[in-house]
């Protein structure tokens, strides 16, 4: 065993997986700032101003809004043990990957999971979740906005004047689509949202940011059991992040805070609705690149998240030879499928600082290149020549 | 409210609290790293070597040891929840505030605590843990190496020879101790060690170094329930970070994994027994300056920590007065009492960077001034010389 190590210089990478997204150099520079003190006023500061940028972001006035000290998986452990004691109901929406993840932890927590599954590729209709509410005693309904898994967006306006007129929380997963479209958190009414880092809001992983509503909130006051994670009670967690005497819970990471608030700066500094505009226009522009080659998407049309897109794999194409020539040769990143769809889809992502003209054109010509070369038939150009069409109309 | 922020400019800090510690400018530099994807060879190396030097500060062969995505208490609620199940019995070794917080994560698992309980400043009686292994079924110990609340060092050769005799698990929490005093994790046959990036090994906050013997990994194997975490279940996450085929568990934070090992790099070259004596010899100093002045030490003789010094504050000084005149007029930070100590004792912390013979010096110069100024009688120089006098000898 060794006991010096190299530096670390890990190829450059064109980051169009699933997250990471690439991170604007800003950001880096910003994890930098000297580490202080944990209860150190101007760290208090710069966590108020976090916590401000964040509601602006989840277009919410929720009070308990900020990043917890996890990954977006972390978020989703949050969501669900603070709220979901033994024997509760909680209706669970199985789009992909990540709604059959919150089934998982629902059962940790000895919750009953209620199932409303449709194949992947599709979206949940409401008039399942309308039915199942009125058949059974739910507490929380729980949903995926962007599944990565499948690159499809979920509508949350019908489902949540639904779930509004109950008593039930409505749950919503934006790992994937928090900076990249819209997030109407107090317009919709959902109770509790959260997302990572790394994806559309392009800071490094760590930090998954969360928010709760009142109707939550008050739920959680009134559990008749201890939360089973420490780590991830919210009453305890609110006594750090909030009011006038911050009480200590854990050491966070100043320097994913740091990274986080320049990261979320960056996004309102573009604008919201001109950064969802972006996200919209160059997912389109990918997929018209590909539709142009023949490839068939897997997310049905009307249901194509903005930021994540999955595509089949055409027969007899190798997925990892052409992932690994993506890589060596264009040092670009595309993810593989997940679960059900390992070894029969990619699933190209378009996240944040990620979301260029410049990388779709790149990955559509990459793409056609690789696949020709592969026995793909398709006439040189005609992905390119398409995405060009669409930033030209 | 504004949408533009200021550039972040902390002001300087000398960092001599219970943690984080000082963090290395090649720290910061390793962080401007480029994320690169989970899955990414290269990552999945750089991950291999952080897994092998933890290896050599933790002193074991364990296979399963790496770094968590949490912070030191998601490294307490890890070692816990993988291992304890509703009803275990389970032995919580209590001499301070974290000792009390590993009995609030046993009940909120299921388990049922037996308490060991030592006034604050003292350490658990190897001889009270025999008594009670024979007593009732443990099947874990737990106990805290340093106790940061307290400045308390636990020996733990005693101990572990009486647990390694029965079929409990011996849990060690090091959150404090790792990198600044020797951890013999395989030569005592400790079962489950966590500890945390921002004390001694002087990176930033965010990860939990965790480390499962053999033993605790079978125990692990044959449980009847399910692991209440999803996000901290070791059976997962063995399986992204080990082995040929790695599978996607979460999106671990790269510009952290890079940021420690950086600051393991700078550990292995100081080489680990010239670090711990750097420890001992810059808080024996800090002790003797301390004891000069007048002023009581809360741990007991023998049993002082290497890395945290809990100290009396006199009475009639002002605890927020004096820690706010030396954060302001000397950028240094110490910390507060925590718990039943609360406003009564200082914390004074000499952690990875954070512990030099310069850092000693000033401290001790400047409470000298401060708690002249705030009446406390001590002669002019008397603590400065005593440290002078100690480095001389």
């Amino acid at each position: 065993m060794k006991d010096v190590y190299k530096e670390l210089k890990p190829p450059e990478r064109i980051l169009l997986g699933p997250g990471p997204s690439n991170v604007n150099p800003r950001v880096y520079k910003a994890m930098m700032t000297p580490v202080i003190g944990y209860l150190d006023s101007e760290l208090l500061r710069i966590m108020d101003e976090v916590v401000e940028m964040l509601r602006k972001v989840f277009k919410t006035k929720n009070s308990i809004t900020f990043p917890l000290s996890g990954t977006g998986t972390a978020g989703m452990e949050t969501a669900l043990c603070n709220v979901i004691e033994p024997e509760d109901e909680v209706l669970v929406c199985i789009k992909g990957y990540f709604g059959a993840r919150i089934k998982d932890i629902v059962e940790r927590l000895g919750g009953k999971p209620i199932i409303i599954e449709v194949p992947w590729g599709e979206i949940i209709p409401p008039e399942k979740v309308e039915k199942m509410l009125k058949e059974k005693k739910i507490k929380l309904v729980a949903i995926v906005h962007a599944e990565t898994s499948t690159g499809v967006l979920q509508p949350l306006k019908e489902i949540s004047n639904i779930v509004k007129k109950t008593d039930a929380l409505l749950l919503v997963d934006t790992v994937a689509s928090l900076g990249g479209t819209s997030i109407e958190t107090d317009e919709l009414g959902i109770d509790i949202v959260y997302s990572a880092t790394q994806k559309c809001l392009s800071g490094p992983p760590g930090l998954a940011p969360i928010t709760f509503s009142k109707k939550a909130i008050e739920i959680i006051r009134k559990r008749k059991n201890n939360i089973s994670s420490f780590y991830l009670d919210i009453n305890l967690l609110e006594k750090y992040w909030f009011g006038e005497k911050r009480k200590y819970h854990h050491t966070i990471s100043m320097s994913l805070i740091y990274a986080l608030h320049e990261a979320l700066q960056i996004v309102l500094e573009e604008g919201l609705e001109k950064r969802f505009e972006r996200h919209r226009r160059n997912a389109e522009a990918l997929r018209s690149g590909l539709k142009a080659m023949g490839l068939k998407l897997i997310a049905k049309e009307g249901y194509q998240a903005p930021m994540i897109t999955a595509v089949a794999i055409p027969d007899g194409v190798s997925d990892k030879q052409i992932r690994a020539r993506l890589l060596k040769e264009y040092g670009i990143e595309i993810g593989g499928g997940l679960g059900e769809f390992s070894g029969k889809i990619w699933r190209i992502g378009l996240m944040g600082e990620s979301s260029t003209q410049k990388n779709v054109l790149l990955v559509i010509s990459a793409l056609e290149k690789l696949l020709s070369e592969a026995g793909y038939k398709v006439k040189p150009g005609t992905g390119v020549s398409a995405v060009s069409a669409y930033y030209q109309s």
